[in-house]
Order: structure tokens, then sequence, then C-alpha cells
């Protein structure tokens, strides 16, 4: 992408802006007040500032200096899109914004932030930052940007959808009920994360691409019913009848009256402050709450499925392997024929998911990985970078779907033409590593990072390794990566069942190709085994796609692991196979043939 | 054990003197002022009042009530030893000792500790139980047990002894100017881990049996000579002229003159807040020095062993590995004559290694375990429970040796007569895992949870598990059980090159019979793959022995792992073969015969 050339012209109208309200500097993150990964238009305060439009990103403007964080997946991306001489690209590992912030900032300088776009959490690391330079962090309100930005687009303002039982396994009702059971006897939860919010209420919303979540926050006391504070119009007769009995609905800017009424009758609050602005809790704390810090109480009921999500998890995955499946079909006759460009292909990809009827959105932007762009783990496909599919390659393709009764998430690499014998060695690397985390079964209590090592071991011992994480947990209808647990080498949360969880360990080779194989798990109680003596959690695979045969160095799979993929492409053939017919069940009999 | 009769008399006069000393309570740990996991007879406070001897538990007495807390290992122990009469037996992990203080404890009780025996961190805990119920917390000296035990046996006075270059690889001079470059800019570190003093100084103590360590502390100030605070009678001429240009020794009692030294003169101070003494940091703060709580800086080079250090594990284990076999060979022609007990074959042992002429002590107690016995992984044979050898049942003997070039620790599980098909399954299940870490290569960073789950995956796969972790670290002629890494389900500590690990899966039947396979291993860089695009770090196996091959099921074992036994076997054959001739040799060459 080229230069965003009006940065220099507003970087000036925002310095003059601080100036006017006496800061010295100030904070622009990628956030809006919500934390996500994906932010509505209006909030792209970042992005319409420096350019920049990775997901994550953090700008720190003084009235002489400009700094901005990025992490490795977007160095890249930050020079092409920043002009770099007015904003200085930082690595965010390398030197953190606090530690910029320590080293910078003068005695007496004013560093202003937004406080509802920052969680309290990083308001006290940048806090202690300030003070140890002699500053002052200094919460500001309205945020500066939106003083100068002409033409910030309007909030989105799409209805509401009630999201039914049907689906959602429990009414609202009943998880409020068991949400007051683990207050531990304070008084309410301030809930902040959109997510959060639409699990609860069995509500969806539609601000944001791909992920339906509900931006809003809410406070659920002990006792009474709920608030809920979102704009007025997104809430239609349905909503509010759904809501009747269980919360009222009242505008966003109503909360600080809620948070105030609840600091004079002296009620001790949970928040997050990983997630919860900081705003919140000092909005509390300051009226005479008691704020008590603890994790987001839905996190974990929202992660462990019930047996509903749970079988709707395995009805939208079906449907999504039919879609994959005729995809691979269709790719496999026409890439060799040349001409495909990853752009195209993905918009196929896209109407075989819409073919199935029930295709809600995307659940993320397609990546359509051609040849060497998929040693790129996060590589996004533009007009500028449309690469074409040529015989002798590998393809590599994550996508997924939101579908009213789950979310998918899947990766596929397949080879056009012949792939040389370094490929079927890497490739079966990978699918020996994702069968091993398939396959283990483990006692309660066992987290993520125990197993990560299962799923890359065989490129360990061949020295080699995958930059990223072996598996994020999946929500049902809702955020594509979605906490608390994962599979990596740190995380430390229990996997507990009905947690939906991806299963993609990768092989990247700069310059040359890329490999990632993905299914999505489902934690379960194992079957128990004859003559165990402990029951043992085990992974369900709920992926139904073939995976590409032509790819495999059968000989270094062990016994067990052919067995397991015979296992699994027999279950696709009978699962998917069952929707396809003609050519296509033809062309997946064969792509899911034993070895 | 019976019930040790004196404990109601002593409980009583105990109380007497808690009352003369206007305390409500009072603590006893079984911890002496060093926190090891052996303790001088003097230290036995615990067990001089409540008759416990295990290596970790903890009385909190009250005028009315006395609870005494111990880990899982120790419930059964615990019923045989103590009169829970007097002493309610408390689990460490499901009440834990805070939590009884602050359900127990009333307004303005005093609850007593001997702050040389709580750390830091105890101390902090404890002090916040007892506010929480109005009590207080208060150092009390000298110890009241110390007052009323009136046979108390004297401190041992074992001199120390110099650990000289040629095996410590560095002089304490050069370790002196290493950790000092860690000092960061602070005034000093106090270390009380025996094995960080004995480490540092190049010196070995013989106060407490299997672990030559010196118990001192020490002042090591960022220039300037260093301060030992440890008993004159235990220095010699040799050990007073090798301390000469690096440290001076000062009576124990003076070390108060020190810390208030440091406080007079505002120095920075660093102390590891889980290991001190809550009267270290205490002294310091009063005095006005600034006490900065740090881990012990001696941990990490201390368990990274330089190239001397490595290859002095390697002839300790070599020799170590001859005295094993020889053992191994004598066991499988007497076991089957029947008449062996526990004891008697624990000195036989004994006597073999005795007989390399080179050994120092043994590591810890020896582990004998018959048929059932070996269910309990901590099973410590008796004269009470010594069992014999029986035909069809297994032997578990887990035991090492302290040599003055390096510790070893090693368990082998033979079986005597002929072994059922469901203790071969489970022996080679075990040992599968056992060879899963040996081989596995990891990158730089990566830390002992998240290898863990390679020893346990197999048996995890047929429903068992062991309940103990998988690996602890090794000294090198120090402490058998030494921190900061570990293998197990939880720990972080990255591994490093030079770390001696142990890597002892286990499988344990209550009633029947226990397995357990120990090696110890050493982090080192791998040998580069052909064609790998990383670095990695790999494990070289330290233990020469063989394992059982009457208990391998061969077809559970995959070629892989066959090979590993087979090459593992060769290479004890050569390396320890050399020593052997005749009969034991013989022995050697069938039990180390390719499967």
């Amino acid at each position: 992408m080229s230069k965003d050339s009006p940065s220099r012209s507003r970087l000036a109208a925002f310095r003059a802006e601080l100036k006017k309200r006496k800061l010295t500097g100030f904070l622009v993150p990628r956030q809006d007040e919500f934390q996500g990964e994906y932010v509505a238009a209006y909030a792209e305060r970042l992005r319409w500032l420096t350019g920049f439009s990775g997901s994550w990103g953090l700008a720190i403007v003084t009235l002489k200096k400009a700094a901005i964080f990025v992490d490795g997946r977007y160095t890249i991306q930050l020079r092409e899109q920043v002009d770099t001489k007015l904003f200085t690209p930082q690595h965010l590992a390398e030197e953190p914004p606090a530690q910029w912030i320590a080293k910078t900032l003068r005695k007496g300088d004013r560093l202003g932030f937004d406080p509802w776009l920052v969680t309290a959490e990083q308001a006290r690391r940048f806090r202690e930052a300030c003070e140890s330079a002699g500053a002052a962090f200094v919460p500001v309100e309205p945020n500066p940007i939106d003083a100068i930005w002409r033409d910030q687009p309007a909030r989105p303002s799409a209805k509401l959808a009630v999201q039914p039982t049907q689906f959602a396994g429990r009414s609202a009702a009943e998880k409020i009920k068991d949400i007051r059971k683990g207050l531990g006897g304070h008084d309410a939860v301030v809930l902040t994360q959109p997510d959060a919010v639409a699990w609860l209420f069995n509500l969806r919303g539609f601000d944001v691409p791909f992920t339906p979540v509900v931006p809003a926050y809410a406070v659920l006391p002990a006792k009474g019913r709920a608030e809920i504070f979102v704009a007025p119009e997104k809430i239609t007769e349905e909503v509010k009848l759904h809501l009747r009995s269980v919360a009222v609905t009242r505008a966003p800017r109503e909360i600080g009256a809620s948070l105030r009424a609840l600091g004079k009758a002296k009620a001790s609050v949970l928040i997050d402050p990983a997630w919860a602005p900081q705003r919140i809790g000092d909005t509390l704390a300051r009226a005479g709450a008691r704020v008590v810090a603890a994790p987001d109480p839905i996190a974990l009921p929202k992660a462990r499925k019930n047996a509903v999500e749970r079988e709707g998890a395995r009805n939208a995955q079906r449907r999504d392997g039919v879609a994959m499946s005729r995809f691979l079909c269709w790719l496999e006759a026409e890439a060799p024929k040349g001409g495909l460009t990853e752009l195209a292909v993905s918009e196929k990809l896209k109407s075989f998911r819409e073919a199935t009827g029930a295709l809600r959105d995307l659940s993320f932007e397609t990546i359509p990985a051609s040849g060497p762009h998929a040693a790129s783990p996060h590589y996004h496909a533009t007009p500028a970078s449309n690469r074409k599919l040529a015989t002798g390659e590998m393809f590599l393709i994550d996508s997924g779907g939101q579908y009213v009764d789950g979310t998918t998430d899947i990766t596929r690499t397949v080879i056009v033409g012949e792939p040389t014998s370094e490929m079927k060695d890497r490739f079966t690397r990978v699918l020996k590593g994702m069968i091993g985390l398939s396959t283990i079964r483990f006692p309660k209590g066992t987290c993520g990072s125990q197993l990560d090592v299962l799923a890359r071991q065989h490129l360990w011992n061949a020295g080699f390794d995958f930059d990223h994480g072996t598996g994020h947990g999946v929500g049902s209808y809702l955020s594509v990566h979605e906490g608390p647990a994962r599979i990596n080498k740190s995380d430390r949360t229990p996997l507990e069942p009905g947690m939906i969880l991806s299963n993609e360990p990768g092989y990247y080779r700069q310059g040359a190709y890329g490999i990632r194989i993905e299914n999505l798990l489902m934690v379960h109680e194992a079957k128990p085994v004859e003559g165990g003596d402990r029951p043992m959690l085990g992974f369900e695979t709920l992926t139904l796609c073939p995976i590409d045969r032509r790819l495999i160095d059968v000989p270094l799979l062990a016994e067990a692991e052919r067995r397991w993929l015979n296992t699994y492409h027999a279950r696709v053939l009978k699962e998917v196979g069952a929707s396809l017919a003609g050519e296509e069940l033809a062309w997946l009999e064969a792509a899911c043939a034993a070895l």
C-alpha cells in the first residue's frame, strides 16, 4: 500500500489539539472501547492518524516525537503503510511502550489517554512509567482525535438479533442464574467484553465484520434486572421482548450514572482489569464502590459449550465441510489449468459456503496464500499482492464461516501438480503433529501448554518449529478467537469438556512455501480404556474435510497415525459424502481412500 | 512406627512455655534455618514434639488446639507416628495452614514463630492470616522448643572441605566475579541456601546426611570480601587458606551486626523471599537498608554445569553404573533363591558403590521396594516394614551416590522370576515415556512443563498417570534435588545447556506393584539436523545401566524406540563393560543384547 499522505497534516492538527488541551502527548491505541480484534470504522483512529491498518498497534504522540508500536507480525506492513519519518517504528517486545514513555517523557509532562480505550491494567503500567519520569498520566475526554477528525464515520447502528435458545442451549435467565452463583457474595459485576454480553443475554450484533458480538457494556447485579448500555436504535421489538424479564437497556452514556449509583450504595463490584476500561473502575472507586479485580466470570461458562452448542458445532462443521470439500474438488480440477488468483479462489470458496444456505458471515477474512505467500502465517491477499496459483506449488487456504449453530475455522494446504520430496517430508511432519494432538488423552487439569509439544515434536526433532500458537479457542456463533484456553507454549488454563480449540501446526519456509493443517477439536470426556485406572479427557475432531493425500510421505507415518488418517477420511466420506453426488462424490471418495 | 508416647508431656510443657512468653500459639515447622530437605538432629523440633519424621510438615500449636499439616505423601506415615488425639492431622492442600490460622485464631491472639525458621514469603502469608482474624504474628527468639528440650542434641561440628577447582571447574574468585556482574547495581546479596554457599565458595560440608552442603549464610557485597557466617570449629587451615582472598568467616551470631551495618550504609540488598528467613529481611529493613526481592542469583549458574562439572558428571555416572550393574548381576543370581530382604539388598548395593573406592556418601536413603511396597513412590524401608523379595514379583530400587565429581540418582525396576503380561505392558509404557523425553529436541526457552507430557502420553492414552514429577534437577556433588528447573506439569524455568535433570516416569498399582525407570539427563546443544533451520537443545543421557529386557513387551515399542534402547544398551556395554570381567561381564553382555 502507498503511504498515507494525509498523515502529515493530521499529525500537525493533532498536536495543535493537544496543545490546546495543555497536554504534552497522547496515546492512540488501535483498540476501541471493547478491546476486540475488529473495530468499527468510527474507531479506526490509529489508522486515520498513521495509515496503519493491522489488528494491534499503538501510537504515542508527543509534541516533538511520535512512535508507533507493533508486534512481529506487522513490521513489514508498518513500513508499507506508515510514513516512518513522522512515526518512528518500534518493536513491541524489544522496546515496550512503557519503557519508551519512561525514557522519553520529562518532568512535568502530561501524557493524555482516552480512559475508555485503555484497560485498567494498561493504565496502571503506563501511569507507573509516567511517574518514573516525573510526568503525569491524564485521562482525557472526549478523545482529541474525534475533535479533529472531520469526516469520522458515524457509529454503526446494526440492529441486534436474538440468539434462540434452540441454538444457545440455555436461556439468558438460566445463564444469569448460574453466573450469579459465582459472584461470591459481591454485589455486581461489570461486563465489558462484547462476546460476554452477547453470550449472557443470548444476543448477537453486526457492527463489525466476522464477529457477531454485542458492542455494549452491561452491569449484572446480584439481585434484580441487569442493565445493558446499548444505542436505542439497535433494539428491535423482538429484542425488547426477549430481554423483558432479565435486563433493561439504557443509552451508553448512562453507564456513568449506574456506576455512581453502585458507588453510592458502597457496593462491592467485580471488574476484570485486563479488559475493563480504566474509566469504569475509576468511576466506581471515586463514587465509593469497592472495586474487586477478578477474571471475567463469563469467559469459562462461554468456553464450555453446552450440549446444544456441541451438537450445533457438529452440524456447522459438517455443513462447512461440505462447502470446503466441494471447493477442493473444484480447485483440484481448475488449478492445474492456470490463471486462478488468490482473490478469485477466495471468492469461489465463499460462494460454496453461501450455497449451504446457512452462512451468516465468514468468521474472518480468508487467507488464500499461493506459493511463497504462505510462508507468512498472517498473509492477507490484496488486489496489489494477488498472486496466481502455479503448478508445482502448494496453496494454503485458511478460512471459516459463521453459522447460527456454530463458528468454523479450517486450514488446508494442497499441491497443484506434483510435490517435491521436501514438501512431502514437511507436510507429513506437520500432519503427524496434528494427529498427535488430536489423539491424546489427558487427565483433568491439563492445560494447553502441556500438550503443545505433541504438535511440534516431529518438527523439533528435525530442527524446525513454527512461530505461532498451536491452537486458539473458538466461540459458538461468536468470535473465532475466543479465550481463555489456548494451546501454545505458555497457556495455563485447564482444558475442560465442551471447549472448542483449533489444532493448527504449520511449517514455513521463507521465500518458498508454507504449510498449515487445521482442524477444530472439542474437549470431551474420553471413553474409558479397558484396564485404565483413572478418567481421562480427550478431543473429538469436529472439522470434516479431506487432507491432501498427495502431500503425505506414507512411510514417515507411524502405523497408529496412518490408521487415524484412514479412519478420519472414512468418517469424512460418510458424513460429508452424504450431501454430495456425481463428480463431487467421486472426488471425495478418491480423496478419502485409505492409505 | 509406634506412637511417640512422650508427646503428651512435651506438648504440655510447650504450652506452659508459650503461656510464660504471653503467646497464644506457635508455629513448629520441620525446616531448620536453611530450609533444606535434611536437617540436623538438633533441629528436629517437629519430630521431637509430635513424633512425625517426614521431610515436610508443620505443626501449629495453640493453648487449646494443635494441628499438624502434611502433604499427600505423608498422610499414612502421619497416622503411624503421631498421636492424633493430641495433633489433628490436616491435609496441606485441602486446608492450608494460613486458612486454618484465619479460622482458628481470635481477636487479640498472639501467634509466635521463630523468624529464622520461617521464610519472608511464608511470614507474609501467615501474618495476613493472623491479621484477618484480628490476631498478631509475633517473632520469638530464642525458639521456645529449645527452652524445654532438655536433651536437645548439639549442633553438628563437621569440618568443611574445599572442593578443588579440578572438580568445580571454576575458582570461587571467578564465580564471585560472575555473580557480581548480575547484581544489577545493588550493593550486596544475602545468600541463605546452603547449597548456594557451598557452590559459590567451592566448599562442602557434612552436617547432614546425603547432602554435602555448607550450613551457613553469606553476605556477598558488590565490592570487597564476602562474609560467611559459620561456626569457627568447622574451619580448617586448608579452608582458611582457600578462602583468604575471597571471604572472611564470622561466627553465625555475628550476622546481625553485618546486616545492621548494611542498613546503616543505606545499602540496597537483594534477598530471595522464597528462601530467606524472615529475620534477615526484617533486620535489614529495620536498620535502614533497601531490601530488594530477587531470585537467588546462584541458582541458575549452579544449575548450568560448566565443562569440568559436565565431564565429572559423566565419570561419576559411569562409575555408579559399574556399581549398579554389578549389583543387578548379583541380584539376578541371588533373588530367585529366596530370602533376600529389602534392607539386605540395600546394604549390598551400598557395598558395590563403596567398592568403587570413590563413594563419599549415598545421595539419599535408598528406596528398596519389593512387590506392593513399590506402589508407594516414596516408600522407606525400616526393620518393621522390611519385606522379602519374592519370585513372580517386581523389585524397584531407587538410589544414588555422592562422588567428588558428581551426584547420581538412578531407579531400576526388575522382575524376579517371570513377569505377567500386564507388568510388561505397564513397564513398556513407562519405558516409552522415558525414551520419548530422552530423545526430544527442543528450542531454546522451552521449559520442563512443556516436555513433561512426553513421559506420560503412553500412560495417559491407556488411562494411567503417575502422581509425582517426571524430573528434578541434580547438583554436582551437591543436593540430589536441586532447583530451579524441573520436569513436571507446571514448571516454567527454561531448560539451559548443562542442567542435569532426572527422567523418572512410573506406574503404581496400589496393593500390587510399582514401576519406575530413572536415568539422569543433561541438557546440551543438539547436533544440528541436516536441513533443519534452527538450533535445538536436547538431552545427553548420563546414567549407564541396563534396563530389564525381560519386562519389555517388544511389539509395543515403536521402531525408533527399539533402536534407541539397543543403542543405549550397546553404549552401556561399552562404557560399563570396560570395568567388568568374568561372570559380571557375561551378565552385562546378556543384559545389553539387542532386542
